[in-house]
């Protein structure tokens, strides 16, 4: 019988926002797999170490961190590395940063294992709840409508976005802050947004945009678009 | 010194899709409120009843079961119980579905005592990434976009929303499931969609839009069109 493939979404940052069941999946997976940077410690394995015991096989997928789409051969090596432990029958729990299928790095090993293997997603607290919850400033209620925009994507297709619905969250801002500024000030909307970086972690930092001033963004940064207090 | 209000996302209904976070938070608040039906149990209450214990002040916030706006009077005089209990001094947890913030209950008692007192949002796993995961298919990566859209929206505003986005959560299905049937066939995008109705609970039920025969679908259920795999 073959093991159960788990992508853990481990939450936002703070590690006390993993859910019980995250943890519990956890602690009873032989084989645990994370995203990781080329050199260095993984963002995702940081969050959730307390609960990673001794003894546990550990696969760091090593993903280059550059633009541009991602690198197909390190999830199709990533992939191989886990279906063997699959099909030797022992389970294994991917962490994902914020939720496996919102945005998530999961996603690319779920398109390869989805269909070979039994799959359980245990989702996550994204980016997007984490960072409204920084704010202190509801985003949408009752009737009102939410866009979620990657900030990688042309003015065009923001704008229409952001006609389309009542509130917006634009995420991974990064090396777009400049632009993403521009452009809402000619929306008039550079009052209702607030800018948030790696919220949740210890450098947490929020900021209402029209105080921003010009600087480099990190990629786990959002801008949050809240039409209802404008 | 006054209390602190806190607003608890208690995730989807599995209980143990609660964060450790809320857990700890519950378990340390001297008084505990929620929204409760006319008559009966409380849902947000169900999910966390494991971590209320005895010797705790609840304050059920009885919310009358009907469409249309929220009762404004009712939150008025559950915010005048909780902030005599913040002024005195009393931390109080306010437990809600989901996220707080993300079309959450506790939005209208934020809007009354955000201001007045110090006030922390635990952020919970919504209703959005609970649904995708239990559908088991990813609803946004790299550039994708993503709408949330109520179902008491008219079909205009629905279908901007659809047309400016490439995937589309639709909330709160509830009696308007004909309609949204009828125009997810008209777009073409019925084979795309995908129904979930209570998610993670014991009840939850997944069904393809186009195997979904007439039927009253709950309050708490949603329509997935992932345009990805359309």
């Amino acid at each position: 019988m073959s093991g159960r493939l788990y992508g853990i979404g481990v939450g936002p940052g703070d590690p006390e926002l993993m859910t019980l069941k995250a943890v519990r999946v956890l602690s009873e997976a032989p084989v645990v797999a994370y995203p990781a940077p080329d050199k260095g410690e993984s963002s995702a394995r940081m969050i959730a170490a307390a609960h990673i015991t001794a003894g546990r096989i550990e696969i760091a997928i090593r993903v280059p961190m550059r633009p541009g789409p991602e690198p197909a051969s390190v999830y199709d090596d990533a992939a191989d590395k886990i279906a063997r432990h699959l099909a030797a029958g022992r389970d294994v729990a991917v962490l994902c940063e914020g939720d496996p299928l919102f945005y998530g790095s999961f996603i690319y090993l779920h398109d390869r294992l989805g269909d070979r293997f039994p799959t359980t997603v245990v989702p996550g607290v994204s980016s997007l709840t984490a960072c409204t919850a920084a704010t202190g400033r509801p985003l949408v209620r009752r009737d009102a409508t939410l866009a979620v925009l990657p900030a990688t994507l042309p003015d065009a297709a923001l704008e229409a976005g952001l006609a389309a619905t009542d509130s917006t969250a634009i995420l991974k801002v990064g090396r777009h802050l400049p632009r993403l500024k521009a452009l809402l000030a000619r929306l008039g909307l550079v009052d209702a947004a607030t800018y948030v970086a790696h919220a949740t972690r210890a450098d947490e930092r929020i900021v209402p945009l029209a105080e921003l001033g010009a600087e480099e963004a990190p990629y786990f940064s959002m801008i949050l678009v809240a039409k209802e207090r404008a």
